[in-house]
């Protein structure tokens, strides 16, 4: 594993639009070394019959935050296993940012942990999430 | 927690559509008590810069069969956790489908696996998720 | 749910010992609301064939002062689910700790998270869990 | 990677005892490439309070024989991560039997399924773990 190739990574975020950003709505606010901030505006058709956002939306903001914290270390890498636990209910027109910070960066494997929270702060998801640095 | 309530759900899901499910392209291909098969086209606007279907999209797939599987003997009721296994990558153009089944209902929560396919029949990946149920 | 339930357990907690207690040699060093700081040394039939310590017995660590966390809380209540973290080996002689918190207390549900790290400070493995609610 | 590093360590399974085997009692019933069965006496200190197997008793049978599945296909090789769900209450006397069965067996990573019953086959507990590849 180089070195700095989580930085070329950390330039390539802040330059470029990935299409599944587009699709979803998501806006990178943040990105640092072991480090991303990833929001999202929950538009009316991210909701599911309750009325609430479906949890699938929440886990692709927090995955999102995931794979841009663990790549800004290692790059390239891929998640092999992301857990999620739904804490509260999320609403439409809710704005929800998702941060997610590395606690282990190895040189086979990243583990980092997602918070997700609406615009009151209020904790509406927490995940965790385990990386596998892919050999060049 | 009166019984028959799942049924209800059953009938909702095979005359009405989910906000989430428009915008997501998911299909319910079959459900009944205790199972589901939900399917879903790989668009271009779901890759990642890996040009691989982004994480965000598989677990939303899954989490659709996951829901109407538990909602199908008890309903309403939430996830509270959901736990993915990203096994094999999917590509623009796959149809994935994902299958549902409860391994335990209870009076207060179930728990479903799910198994994401591709149109060869490639396992992509393996879900489990916790749902509790609401007293109404 | 009836309140103070929790304040029962936190008082059984500090007056008598589980048999599991007794048998892995758990110490329960602070118990409070939301809140339990559990500690074990690890000794040697704790070691598997490489060496360190058995996966097994940390989770034994992280699950006791889960469970001591959200019972503190609503009690009586059975974990559902958990999921860890090894991120550093354990080896024989090192004293570990586990340190619970609930970060979601709800009517039916509980969610605690736990930090396991060894006599240096260092983090072993993260945990996170599912709790329901007994209804007496 | 080598070929037949996990027939080496199935052979040791076969021919020596771990510490932790011994300490808890497991016996390894059946092993072959990415397979294991194991089994546990559930003795009376295994109890926690409620007069049940303490969760972390259950997640060591289950951990033991995903180790030996993962193992015995990619030799050595460490969990990263195991996640646990608990269906049904296990009690003294009981002998529980784990299954571990591989469904992913990467250059890097596997991921093994297990499935806990007791002695009249009912499913007491599903587990899934991750497990990084060590290069030597």
């Amino acid at each position: 594993m180089e070195d700095k190739t989580g930085d070329a990574f950390i330039e390539l975020m802040r330059t470029h639009n990935e299409s599944i950003s587009s699709f979803l709505g998501t806006k990178i606010v943040d990105i640092s070394s072991g480090y991303a901030k990833v929001s999202m505006e929950m538009r009316p058709e991210y909701l599911n019959f309750y009325g609430v956002v479906f949890g699938g939306i929440i886990m692709s903001l927090a995955d999102q935050a995931f794979g841009c914290a663990v790549n800004s270390l290692k790059y390239p890498s891929l998640a092999v296993q992301f857990n999620t636990y739904f804490l509260t209910s999320a609403y439409g027109g809710d704005r929800l940012t998702a941060e997610a910070r590395v606690i282990k960066s190895g040189r086979r494997v990243s583990v980092a942990e997602v918070s997700v929270t609406n615009q009151d702060g209020k904790l509406i998801a927490r995940a965790t999430g385990t990386d596998i640095i892919v050999e060049k």
